[in-house]
């Protein structure tokens, strides 16, 4: 039997989740639910006549707006899965839909990315084995910085990419000691002439986000701007000395989200049959309830 | 409180679970016992004294001789930990073993070394998320390949490296299609110099060790064979494309496993609380049943 789901919030992931459902015999599409008015999508406040019509929701909003409004709410009603990212916000956010969920006999599963997600699996897995983990990102796009580029004055269009350090990814993996920062930063600013310099500035200055790393700001026109777009995305985790390794090469960010989303979601149906409710992250979730068939898990021992 | 232990077997791998355990203050070593005589070592017959007085034992005999026959037997009084690594072999004892640990309130953790282990549990979960898992072993020692050199008539000593191909690895990490054999073996004997060219045939012939694949055989001295025994070894899993890559650099094999059975032997405690008991491997474990403290997970999202 299919497993019926909705989509709700319709970006890039909501899009990516619906490019590799609608190509798999695994999934019925009951329906895309948006606040926003588009062709083929319903809209949001519909979903609740949908409540006993779903198995579970592909919970695809922004997680720095509006994903903790709606997953506090639907939990209530629906099973989900979701890949909120806001690494400071999880703890008490998992804390408090697990309290609902299990109040309401739902399943939520929080946070199935690749980080949160797959590299918070190996940070613990890297930190069990008595090692030490490190984590690297990029090359690749950072929407938490690019937005913190957008939100100065004058600028008109941003972007920032995140860039590991060689020499601090090479200290690392050779076991010396490391007081570098990991990462390197590369913004493409679009502004007039005059704003220039106190852009530059109040970009290279700005606490947590760019002081005290390496920052490069390349004052860009529009089109080049949108010539740089892309969602590739590239990082690993690592243990001091390179004795573990966990690398990703990804040539489309949300394809590879939406990826990890669904092979998550099999794990509501194995978690629902043993009364189990509640919120679960990748770190509670056994390898076998990824798998349509769980006796498949043989073949990979 | 501490976790009260016992190791059974005392080879490489039961020395490399001695060196860690004593190293931490998380467990408590009741005793060593081996069928060997040895200094500081019990006689394998007196484990049964000790009946209530260990919480779990790291079973460290070997795969193709005694594990599965002392497994069998001790799984009726104690929980154990292995790192049980015949392929073959493996669904059929696990559930043998497993109906066993039911019977008996017990838990068995098996088969959690690096491979089977960490690997299945990354081509598990690369095969979940749509790709294709593939895995490359080496450099390093291979005990079934140098056993099977060592049982040819004429062989005094030898030793079998696998070693990745290197164009077959490229092949597969650049999304060609690859129909070579991914290792190539290289082969050192030492041997009686009228028996060399028979010895070298009976090698490269052999079947499902070295025919077809691209085997190397050299002729040694004892001492040169001696010079080349080391516990190194290396690995990766990955997917087609390389777009998931784990790999891992072992400067001990030994003591690599033996850190991962410390890790998951965490997991008895859990299991037991929920009287869940059984046989599990990796693929059946949380990552949170690795930790001391469950609630560490949050640290790691």
């Amino acid at each position: 039997m299919k497993t019926k789901v909705a989509i709700v919030g319709y970006g890039n992931l909501g899009k990516a989740i619906y490019n590799n459902i609608t190509q798999s015999d695994e999934f019925e599409l009951v329906g895309i639910f948006s606040r926003r008015q588009l062709p083929n999508v319903l809209h949001i406040s519909k979903l609740s006549e949908y409540k006993d019509k779903i198995d579970l929701i592909f919970l695809c909003m922004g997680s720095k707006t509006d994903l903790e409004q709606y997953g506090e709410k639907l939990i209530k009603d629906f099973n989900i899965v979701d890949s909120y990212d806001n690494h400071n916000k999880l703890k008490t956010y998992i804390k408090k839909v697990d309290a609902i969920a299990k109040q309401n006999n739902k399943t939520y599963i929080c946070s199935v990315g690749w980080d949160p997600g797959l590299f918070s699996y190996m940070r613990c897995l890297i930190y069990c084995l008595g090692l030490t983990p490190h984590t690297f990102w990029g090359k690749g796009l950072s929407q938490g910085h690019t937005q913190a580029i957008k939100n100065i004055k004058g600028v008109k269009d941003g972007l920032q990419f995140t860039i590991p350090n060689a020499v601090a990814l090479n200290n690392i993996k050779t076991g010396k000691q490391n007081k570098l920062p990991l990462h390197n930063r590369v913004c493409y600013v679009v502004a007039n002439k005059q704003d220039m310099a106190r852009i530059k500035n109040e970009i290279v200055t700005m606490p947590d986000y760019f002081f005290g790393y390496d920052t490069k700001v390349h004052f860009v026109s529009q089109e080049k701007l949108n010539s740089l777009k892309n969602y590739s995305h590239k990082g690993c985790v690592l243990s001091t000395g390179n004795i573990i390794n966990f690398s990703l090469s990804l040539s489309s960010n949300p394809d590879f989200n939406a990826s990890i989303m669904i092979a998550y979601s099999r794990a509501i149906k194995y978690i629902s049959q043993h009364g189990k409710y509640g919120a679960y992250t990748i770190l509670d979730i056994p390898a076998k309830y990824i798998l349509r068939d769980k006796e498949d898990k043989f073949k990979f021992l």
